[in-house]
C-alpha cells in the first residue's frame, strides 16, 4: 500500500511554520507498514493544489491532504478534492448542524463562511472533528483512498490516531512493522557501513544508516505477520550488528549518549565532576539534561580564564606560562584538579580552541585536549575537530562523554590505554 | 522568478527527522522575492527522485535540492541530477583533492566511496563546502538554474547564506525586498501585539509577530524599487516600534540575547561569573557560544550538590539546612560568592527545580530563584516556569541573561530595583 502526503498552506511555503504534521504522519505510516513514497507542499493556490493532488492521486493507493479545510477564502482543499474526483460540493446537513451548535454554545451565530466547512464531495464522508469546526473528509474511488485532515496539530493528531490509522490498519492487515535504532559513537558512518555492507543489503529486516553529528545510527526495520516474528527478526539482526560493532554501541532508540553515561555511572555507583574551558558549561549542561543526573553529577568548574584554571583547579602557573592553556598538561591538571577538589570518582578536563579567534600557527581552531581521570590513571587525548564554534564545542563534549562512557563501562581509566 | 525545493532522504519520509531545512530556505527565498510554488520530499530511490526532479525542473525557473550528496550508496542526488540534465558524471579533480586533504589532515586516507562526493555533471560547477566533505552543485541550462545543497544543517545553512541567496539575489533585480527583525524579551506576545496593533495592520512595510521561547520577535518587511527606499521604510517602522517598546528590545536580526549581553559587557568593560545549580552549565554554555566572550566571561561554578555550593561558593551550611538549596538566600549567596571568588564585576546565581523529580509541596517543579549581584547591590527574583526539564533550564538561563542585560544597560544592579 503506497501513500503520498500533500501539505497545503502558503504559510508553509513562506517558511513561517515548520511542517511537523507531515513528519508526525510519516512516522506513524511507517509504523503500520504503509510505504510513503512522496510528500508535497503546496500553497493556497487552486490551480497548483489541483495539479499536485491529481499527480498524487494518479500514482498512490492512498493520498492524505493536511490543511486548507478552514473557513476562509484561502482554504481550498475541499474544492480541489471535488475537482480531482470530478464532483460538485454539497452541504452536509449533519456537519452544518455541528458547526451551528459550536457557535451557539459560544453565544454567536455561525456565518455562511463558517458553514463552508460543512461542504463535501457527494462521494466523500465527513470525519468528525471533536477539537474544531472543520470536519475531515474520507473518499474512496477506483480502489483508492483519499483523506483530508485539518492543519492545526491539536485537531490533526487526534484525527490521525483515532480515524486514519485504524482505517488504514484494517487494510495493511496482519502485516506488522517494527523497528529499533542502534546508536553508535566513536566510529564514522563510512567505516561502520563498510563493516555492515552485507547486512545493509538485506531487504527484510532492513538495516539503514543515519549519520548524526558525532554519532552513527542504524535503524533495523522488520515486516512480519505477527509482532513476535518481527521482534525475533530484529533481535537476530541486532545480534549480527553487535557481533561486529558492539564496542561502539552505547544505546538503542531514543537513548542519548549523556543518558547512557548517567545510566552507567548509576549502575557503577560512581560520580563525576567536570572542568570545562572551551566548552564553557556545555558538558555539564548535557549531563544535567538527564533526569536523575544529580545522583552521579557533583558539579564542575567553568574555567574560562587562566586565573581561574590556576585558582580553582590548581593548574600550575608554570604550565600555563610554558605550554599554555591549550595543552595536554593543562587538560590533565584540570581533570585531576576537579576530581580531587570535588571529591568525585571521575574528573573530566576539556581545553581547546573553539574559534573563530584564538588560533596560532601551532594551535589551530578545533584543536582540543580532553582529559579523563580516575583514582588510578589519567588519560589525555588530542583531537582536531572541524566546524564552527558551536560544532567544535559540541564535538568536544561528545568526545568527553564517549571517553567517560567507555571508562565506566570497561572498568576504569586504564581500559582506555588499551584501546 | 519561481522556485521549487526537492528535499531528499528516506529518513524524512520515515518521519525520523523534521525538515527544518526546507522551512529555513522557504523563509529566506520569500525575503529576497523568489516565489516558492512547491516543495517535494522524496526518499533515497533513484526512479522517484528522477521523476520528482524532472517535474520540478520542467515547471520552475529555479530548482533547489537538499540532501543526498554524501558518500554512501543511499546518496543519489548527483546521479539523479546528471540524468535529468542528460549528462554523465565526471570527477572534479579540485574537489577530490579537497576530500583527500580533508582525510590526510586527520591521518587517514580518503576511500573511493568518499571520493564519489567529488563527482559532478560536466555542466555543473561545484559549490565549495568549508564545513564538510560534500560540495554543492550549481548548474544552469536553458535559462534555468539548479542547485544541489548538502543536508546537514551546519553545511546547508552557510551554503544558502554565502552562495545561494547572493546568486539568486542578482536575478531578482529591481524589486527589492528587505526585512529586519526586532527581538524583544521580558514581554509576552499578546501584550506586545496589543501595543502595536495599528502597525501590524500595515501592508507595506509589514510588521509580523513571531513568538519564540522566552522572546517575541517582530519582522519588518518592506518592498520598494530601490534598496534605499526599502531601508528608509524599515527605519521608519522600526522607529515607531521603538517609541513604544524600546525597553524590551535587545537586538535585531540574528542577535541572540547572549550576544547582546556580551556586547553590553564589552562596551561597559565589565566581567561576569556564574554559579549554576539547576541550569547545570547552560548559562555558561550560552554565553560562551558568543565569539569573543572570553573578554568578559571569567568562568563559573556548576554547583549541583549542596556540598559544592558550600565549599566552592561559600553558601552557609545554615542556609542550606534551614531554607534549603532552592531559596532566595541560597541564590543570593551563590551570586555573591562567585562574584567575589572569581573577581568579576557581576555574579549570577541560579537555583531551582528543573524536574521531573525533586518537587515538594512548597517547592513545585519550575520554581527557580535567580540572583544578580554587582559591587553595590544583589537582586533576587523568584520565578515559576512551566515546561519540561530542558524548558525550565532554558527559561531560567534566559531570565538570568535578561536581568544581566538590563543591569549592564541601565547602569547597575540598582536599576533593577526600580523596574
Amino acid at each position: 500500500m503506497t501513500c503520498e502526503i500533500v501539505a497545503v498552506g502558503t504559510e508553509l511555503l513562506l517558511g513561517q511554520i515548520v511542517d511537523t504534521n507531515s513528519a508526525y504522519l510519516s512516522a506513524r505510516l511507517a509504523e503500520i507498514g504503509v510505504s510513503l513514497y512522496r510528500r508535497a507542499t503546496v500553497g493556497d493556490n487552486r490551480e497548483r493544489l489541483v495539479s499536485t493532488l491529481s499527480e498524487a492521486w494518479s500514482r498512490a493507493d492512498v493520498v492524505v491532504t493536511i490543511g486548507g479545510l478552514g473557513p476562509t477564502d484561502d482554504d481550498l482543499t475541499r474544492e480541489a478534492i471535488a475537482q480531482v474526483l470530478g464532483e460538485t460540493l454539497i452541504l452536509d446537513e449533519e456537519q452544518a448542524e455541528h458547526i451551528r451548535r459550536f457557535f451557539e454554545e459560544r453565544g454567536r451565530e455561525a456565518t455562511p463562511r463558517q458553514l463552508r466547512q460543512a461542504m463535501r464531495p457527494p462521494s466523500a464522508k465527513p470525519i468528525p472533528n471533536p477539537n474544531g469546526t472543520a470536519p475531515g473528509l474520507h473518499a474512496e474511488k477506483a480502489g483508492k483512498m483519499l483523506f483530508a485532515l485539518p492543519g492545526p496539530p491539536n485537531e490533526f493528531i487526534p484525527m490521525v490516531q483515532n480515524y486514519l490509522l485504524p482505517t488504514l490498519g484494517a487494510f495493511t492487515g496482519g502485516r506488522v512493522i517494527r523497528s529499533r535504532v542502534l546508536r553508535l559513537c566513536g566510529i564514522g558512518e563510512s567505516d561502520a557501513e563498510a563493516q555492515l555492507h552485507d547486512l545493509i543489503a538485506s531487504t527484510n529486516p532492513t538495516l539503514a544508516p543515519l549519520a548524526k553529528l558525532g554519532e552513527v545510527h542504524f535503524r533495523i526495520t522488520a515486516r512480519a505477520e505477527t509482532p513476535t516474528d518481527a521482534d525475533q527478526m530484529i533481535a537476530e539482526m541486532e545480534q549480527k550488528v553487535r557481533e561486529r560493532l558492539e564496542y561502539y554501541i552505547f544505546g538503542i532508540d531514543e537513548t542519548t549518549l549523556e543518558q547512557a553515561v548517567v545510566e552507567r555511572l548509576v549502575q557503577a555507583r560512581q560520580t563525576v565532576a567536570v572542568a570545562e574551558s572551551c566548552t564553557g558549561g556545555l558538558l555539564g549542561n548535557r549531563i544535567t539534561d538527564v533526569p536523575g543526573s544529580s545522583e552521579v553529577f557533583v558539579g564542575g568548574v567553568i574555567a574560562y580564564s587562566n586565573a581561574i584554571k590556576q585558582a580553582e583547579l590548581g593548574v600550575p602557573a608554570e604550565v600555563l606560562a610554558t605550554v599554555g592553556a591549550v595543552s595536554e598538561e593543562t587538560a590533565r591538571a584540570m581533570a585531576e584538579g576537579v576530581r580531587q577538589r570535588f571529591g568525585s570518582d571521575w574528573g573530566i578536563g576539556i581545553t581547546g580552541i573553539a574559534g573563530p579567534g584564538g588560533a596560532t600557527l601551532e594551535k589551530p581552531v578545533g584543536l582540543v585536549y580532553v582529559a579523563i581521570s580516575d583514582a588510578r590513571t589519567t588519560v589525555v587525548r588530542r583531537q582536531q575537530f572541524i566546524g564552527d564554534r558551536k560544532t567544535v564545542k559540541w564535538r568536544s563534549a561528545q568526545y568527553a562523554l564517549w571517553l567517560l562512557y567507555r571508562g565506566v563501562r570497561d572498568g576504569g581509566c586504564d581500559s582506555l590505554l588499551r584501546s
